[in-house]
């Protein structure tokens, strides 16, 4: 065959695709030294909040984004661990966080970290020794969005309460860290791809991600979408792009960056 | 919300990705109607064949091929049942097929289906009642590409016995059936790329099948490919394109049909 004794088959930090294993069979290779796969705990805030098992009063809404984000977790390879809904109260919040932290490498909280009169989840985090990086983004949708340390090696984001929010931040915050963990070398990068139609927006203050369709032409459509609540918009979306500050318009013909997802 | 009472909210055949599950989980749809996932019934042939864990003698190699078919099988969704190599014998390979149609909905036998002395695998499925749809097809890689049904709703395909061929054609016939028989209303396109390099080969009898890097700049490089038992052409590609019957040059710059991989 095409491989000499002492050749490199395979590079440290490989994701290991079908393709993989059978150049790992050809050569006897049966018990490769893999990466742990990440822990992550998610912890969802809101008294506002049911399981979706539950049937909502008024005022109250099910909880979509944990479910979303166990799946999203699952498909990054990871392990996920669902907490459940912490009861707005600082003690509650105090202590599901503290033992988030113990028990995994990196903790979502959803919900929570917005400027209602219930969000005081930042200040619990830092009495639980989380050292906060940052605790907003000039992004849209996700512009609430929390990053912090603790005890040097683990993580905590405290994404929007929102579906659509949630899920692109998990995107590009959450699934790339995961990836680094795991000692992954090589990150998902976007590709660019000729936008199919025009794209328009009124304010242009900050980063805008929009979920879009990649097309069988090759170019890319923006998905109708109603802004960070409609959770639907993305049932048909298999890419995000960005639009940068300052910037109105994605011309149609123009390259952009993709991502599919 | 964006939902009314009495709105579809999933189309019937959706593939469920994290985005549904968060649509389901808002409307309380914990128990949604799903698919059974395929038993996919996978033998080897070959006596010249052993598992990645022995040791090849000489004139031997190592079966890479059927845990390649595994890990394919579960990506694409369905449920591998690994049924051993089955040694060239009449009576061994007709009591395994005949085993395999009956435990699976999809047997994938790999090896066995050329012109060599102990290519009688055709004969004996023809014996255990398979109707016989086709013994090759004329593409490279993946001539010696056989399949026929059983008993109306089972079906098996005769794979080449080299990993490259084996890959391709689960892609571009089993996964499809798969997804088919699991009911998904969308079966994964071909998408428009342009050639970002120029690709020639000599002989152009047959449609090829080329592995390829879809690099970030959204073109396509065909990847170092010494045909068929390359198997470490696809370490690096990230799709596949096809060049027509006649066809010998793929020009920089031309739009070709790629499935990402």
């Amino acid at each position: 065959e095409d491989i000499k004794k002492g050749d490199l088959v395979l590079e440290k930090g490989t994701c290991i695709e079908p393709q993989h294993i059978a150049v790992m069979a050809s050569v006897g290779c049966n018990e490769p030294l893999v990466s742990k796969q990440p822990k992550i705990g998610i912890i969802s805030t809101g008294d506002e909040l049911v399981e979706p098992f539950e049937y909502p009063a008024q005022s109250q809404i099910r909880n979509s984004n944990a479910y979303q984000l166990i799946a999203q977790v699952q498909r990054a390879g990871g392990t996920p661990n669902y907490m459940g809904i912490a009861e707005d109260s600082e003690e509650v919040t105090f202590s599901t966080i503290s033992k988030a932290l113990e028990e995994n490498d990196i903790v979502l909280l959803t919900g929570g970290v917005s400027m209602g009169d219930f969000d005081f989840v930042p200040d619990i985090m830092a009495k639980a020794g989380v050292d906060i990086k940052f605790r907003s983004m000039a992004v849209q949708p996700g512009k609430p969005t929390l990053f912090g340390t603790f005890d040097q090696h683990k993580f905590i984001f405290g994404l929007p309460g929102n579906p659509v929010s949630s899920y692109t931040q998990f995107e590009l915050l959450v699934r790339p860290l995961m990836l680094k963990l795991m000692g992954i070398r090589e990150l998902p990068k976007p590709v660019k791809l000729p936008m199919g139609a025009t794209y328009k927006r009124r304010k242009s203050v900050r980063k805008s991600f929009l979920p879009v369709m990649i097309r069988e032409d090759g170019k890319v459509y923006p998905v109708e979408y109603h802004g960070s609540a409609h959770i639907h918009s993305y049932v048909f979306a298999n890419g995000i792009t960005s639009v940068d500050i300052g910037k109105e318009t994605l011309e149609k013909g123009e390259l952009v960056d993709v991502r599919p997802i």
